[in-house]
């Protein structure tokens, strides 16, 4: 379905952190590797960059509520649903898993940049009509509380 | 004060992506490493292991919005501000300043946790005296809509 | 073979920098990552922690040449050796294929170690019997130049 | 002296891993940011991007003897020292002191690289004029076993 994707990631020694526990900012990098694979299954690059300038997908903002923690050689189910599409944006919510329970929960919105090389400013553009295509949001039943 | 605390922080090449920016999970540790500095200033330890089991932090949420992309030795002053107190955790707001402009603001609740060795469920537990006697919530006058 | 693993790996976009490639730190993580696979597939276990002490596998020394770049989403073959075997150490040599050309080429030293709970102190300690009578090293004819 | 650069470093919670020590993998980390701002200190630049094309510094290789482990709020001393000098390269020894005791030893082999937007592939050049007329050559007797 192009609201949702599921992939397993195991957690690496280097994630984690002297607590013995996989590092909250990885919860962030785990949600970014998800949404980068949702793109691939569809045959979607979240990143282009030419002469003329690059295309990619900043975020807007992010968060994560922790459940329980990750710890190295865990393998945890990542599980991603477009909660809301924009045009010029896209919300996700990111559900972990191991063993069917629920360790965390974040959401991310990623926006549509461009920019000229050589300059810092990214501007928001809508997103490229391939994307807006295929990526369609969830049903609302599929999420918490629903 | 003890409910605020600043310090600069110089972006590291390593930590910027292909984008040309500092990479979005970066913020997060950033926020931690101005509130580990914070504890610091205070005399405070934010982890402490021994035979007998571990005291330390865990994050319960976490959460950022970016405005402003960050890039390679870019100097952002990181400002901190106890935003409220409870029992067995502490919650604070983080404002990125380059310049004076505001790149980003982010939230974060560190939860006091103890753990017994070789065991890896975390327990919240009231944080230690010294701790609840210095940290003091920020007056709600300095944030933001205030 | 137990004096061989291969795994593929996919570049995160996090592990880009703003050259736009795989930043040279994370092949070090990746080496690390094909050793732990290794010992996984072997059914061993590369850090134990429990109330007595704990024991892992600390770097006693590591380098790497890098002979082309990694970019966002390259699949990278790595590719290890058990290079020497001591009682206290391993020594692997990872090699980085990509569509079959050498990419870089990395050695790492791992030293078994212990330590007691509370002491930062790490000792060098002979390596565990199961460890020991799996691990065995490669023929010399399987190493560049041979 | 431009052929030497010395900066304090303290290690942030994120760097440790479950092991309780800086993972071996920040050491190259910590030695580029010495590199980096050993060329601040001197008003150049590691990395330009325009229009045009970008220059920055690539690693050749790189290597490091771990003598001692680091952890959590070590302040550790980055002493750097030009090793060598060529057309397109700068070779830096990095020794990592912690209360004057070396804790560790790298070295790096920086190439300065050129690449046209779009492409992939890096190209060696020659270094800017400004970079090779400041960098200087360490004497041979501030190396070890000098």
């Amino acid at each position: 379905m192009p609201y949702e994707f599921k992939m397993d990631r195991r957690v690496a020694f280097a994630e984690t952190d002297m607590a013995g526990i996989l590092h909250f900012s990885n919860f962030f990098r785990y949600m970014e590797e998800v949404e980068h694979a949702f793109f691939r299954s569809l045959g979607l690059r979240v990143h282009e960059a030419s002469a003329v300038g690059s295309m990619g997908w900043a975020r807007g903002e992010a968060s994560c509520r922790f459940m329980r923690p990750l710890t190295n050689e865990d393998v945890v189910e990542l599980h991603l649903l477009v909660k809301e599409k924009r045009a010029k944006s896209i919300a996700y919510e990111i559900v972990f898993l191991k063993d069917g329970e629920e360790m965390a929960r974040g959401n991310v919105t990623a926006v549509c940049v461009g920019r000229i090389p050589g300059e810092h400013r990214l501007v928001a553009v809508d997103m490229p009509t391939e994307v807006d295509e295929q990526v369609q949001v969830a049903p609302p039943t599929l999420f918490e509380g629903a």
